[in-house]
């Protein structure tokens, strides 16, 4: 073992975690931390497809809808930002507040959970984190609401609390209904797994070219000289980062202006 | 002198080369890397009220034409983000491959400016850097092309050169057309300073609510460390960025979901 | 006097009324019913100056504000487009029931006035018809509310309700400020008059071309047939419509699909 | 047979041609000539399901490629809205005039099909007429360009010249590749048939519950008062139209301004 490479958001963080512990033995390359990724796979790759998967789950249409939005990082963006596209109004929910007054420049409502539930339609937890929406949540909601999660998984979502209610029946493929203990209608999406994973065909495929190079390039840095790096949580290279990005700009015929010895030299003065 | 904040990208920039070659005599705070600045005074300050300005100058409408955007940082997203809005085809140029393909990604077209030019109806400069745009760049222009600075300056432009050709002429209040040596007409959007502190009345007023808050409330922090810290560039404590942001939400009516006993011990577990 | 040719939609209105009732003595060509009149001139045109100039005026931000337009005929889309853009959220008031689905499936809350007055923070009347803001409605509304016209007139505002106070106070240029009998400030924008007109340079240039070339056309029609024609309202020619269009789109460098043989017979057949 | 209701634009179509031929020998109401129906059906429902189905059967995303859209009608106004919105840079081809100044002040380049071909990734034929995209056409498109169809049919694109080439191979369920005379792959979805019938759900469910409730309505008074109508194309009803929309509206917990004897007695004024 010489090191390893991590590719998503809740997984970075959990290394974070464990090696302010003590517990990480090796070294760990946070690849989800590179820019051409987490702009691109959480935003257009995570965030378009748990939309588009929902739509074609549900047949509904977000055009006039009250969509919440749980969470403004990369994921919940790309969501709220696809959503909105598609006409709904949306709701975000956040207890950053700095990414709450993005939310609100974007044009979004921001609120917290609590004082949204009652005018949700649906909702989408993109937050990473267990427990996120809770049970007193989901009995404040009105009937009939959709909770689905973009890019986390079921551990965001009451489930234990709802398959307690031993109301389970599926109406639909992918879709489950719950009774509540106040006698309202609860519909999940895919047991509450990440959509775009679970009921979808996962992300567009130029995404994960993406992704998948930044992760093959850092596998190869790793195999040559991880065995030589203290246990820790490290960044993707810059020259990893540029040269992917360099490559999907090629294929697309997009052409950069050249850094000059002018321009460098204007940039490095004062 | 105890230290200084400074508030603009262009201006963190030199400080950081200042430090790096040693110049560097006091500490400074820079107030434009906090999230609460940059998010929102340079994206939907400093970009809207160019891109207001402009309409304002000429009476022009964006709708049906090409607008090129130089320079994908805060600012020329900003300006990227409201031309598109008001129905322009957006071109960006850019050094960096990242932001090349972010800019790629949110629907813009993405050239180097040599390529871009022969279709630019309207030039905006959002680099910041001197020298941005060349005279090699302007002859390749259309006849009638609009050049202008958002954010960053009058250096940006190839004022000297343009100025040389001893053709000024000024058209309209705040428009001065230039002959080119090729025989075309080039249009110069106040002298080429930041159009929005030369010829509008800068940015609205909530955002510099957001920019001046910070830099009172690191003034204070300065008057009492300032002395203490060596020389060099410091973030803006998080405090103080959280602080302002939620000053400006509680304004708005928003509320934030509150960080539960429970959702503390899920970030920090694994 | 041999006819005449009228701009704007409350006057094409006012006219269909008075030939309705016989009053109408001359036949009048609705220019404002002409698609490349108001599918231009009033959603780019107006709907975009009247947003422009409010911010001018006030030197606000629409991020984050809730704006109420009033009426979602062309002028009232164009607003509520424009302001959506600029990341205002937008409520529609309507009397139509199509136009109300419209706006809710192109993202905007819709709710009658009195029902949306209390949250309002900047409200456009755009409606044409003389008290649809009624003092009712402003009673209603918040302390420090902001109140204008786009594309119609003072009449669609309670200006009398609003003189009688007595409390008038220009508190800036454009803005004057009441003290209502609740205890509330209202802010009026140009004396309630239409922004574009009143406060701003009036519509772009470009799109004032589009209308006024409908005009100059219509006139020489009205001169050489005008006599002819019996009282009402008529149409604009479709030849003229298609010529202005195509003169338009000749000078963006645009290209139009040709309509071959075979297309114009698969057109015509079944 | 008291009569018909027809749901569809090129039904429609071709229905005012058989009258105009005098072949029409029963009324027919044209329920897509109502408001209800083509302001949502075809603009939020075939196009945005046609984008989807497209997205789902490829697993591509749009975000930086250039898409044509072939017609600027309900459904091409709905395609190009959705594309744009998921990124695209979005060549609108049309033959008229004013429908072209509109799709370039919704921020799209303006080009014939033949002008537009050669830069085309993906292109929407959305017509509904019989030979819009040509042999030729196809010919000068790049190698890889994936063709279909929304809300018309295969007729719109050249499947008799490809299937002439004897190359067709499937290469993803709904994929079809054809090589070209030129060398040059062309890759059509789903034998080129409407997108959202073909091979995705349909249109969302809300939007047909408007569709479907001007049928039932409109096929009430078929009923009734068929038989005496003299054959033709008649439109639904004002009362049908605007009932559906309420309708709609107050599941949607929207609420309409009323119209007072005071705005009415505004509104008939002059």
């Amino acid at each position: 073992m010489l090191g390893a490479a991590e590719e998503t958001t809740s997984g970075v963080q959990a290394l974070r975690v464990m090696h302010e512990q003590g517990a990480l033995k090796i070294s760990v390359i946070a690849v989800n931390g590179s820019r051409t990724k987490y702009l691109f796979d959480n935003v257009y790759g995570t965030g378009q497809s748990c939309v588009m998967a929902l739509l074609d789950i549900t047949n509904l249409q977000l055009a006039g809808r009250v969509v919440i939005v749980v969470g403004y990082g990369s994921v919940g963006q790309g969501v709220a930002r696809h959503a909105a596209a598609l006409g709904a109004r949306v709701v975000v929910s956040e207890i950053d507040a700095v990414k709450a007054l993005q939310a609100l420049h974007d044009g979004h409502r921001v609120q917290s959970l609590s004082d949204a539930a009652p005018d949700a339609e649906i909702v989408f937890a993109a937050t990473g984190i267990a427990g996120a929406v809770t049970p007193a949540h989901v009995e404040r909601m009105q009937d009939g609401v959709i909770l689905c999660t973009a890019g986390g998984g079921a551990f965001e979502l009451p489930m234990d609390y709802l398959n307690a209610l031993e109301t389970a029946t599926q109406v639909r493929p992918s879709v489950t209904e719950y009774a509540t203990l106040a006698g309202k209608t609860v519909l999940v999406i895919g047991q509450g797994d990440c959509l775009s994973c679970s009921d979808a065909e996962g992300n567009p495929i130029e995404v994960m070219d993406l992704s998948l190079s930044l992760q093959a390039l850092t596998a190869e840095g790793i195999a040559t000289e991880g065995r030589n790096r203290p246990p820790g949580v490290y960044p993707v290279s810059p020259q990893i980062e540029t040269a992917v990005a360099e490559a999907r700009l090629r294929h697309e015929g997009a052409t950069l202006e050249i850094l000059t010895d002018e321009l460098f030299a204007a940039i490095h003065s004062w």
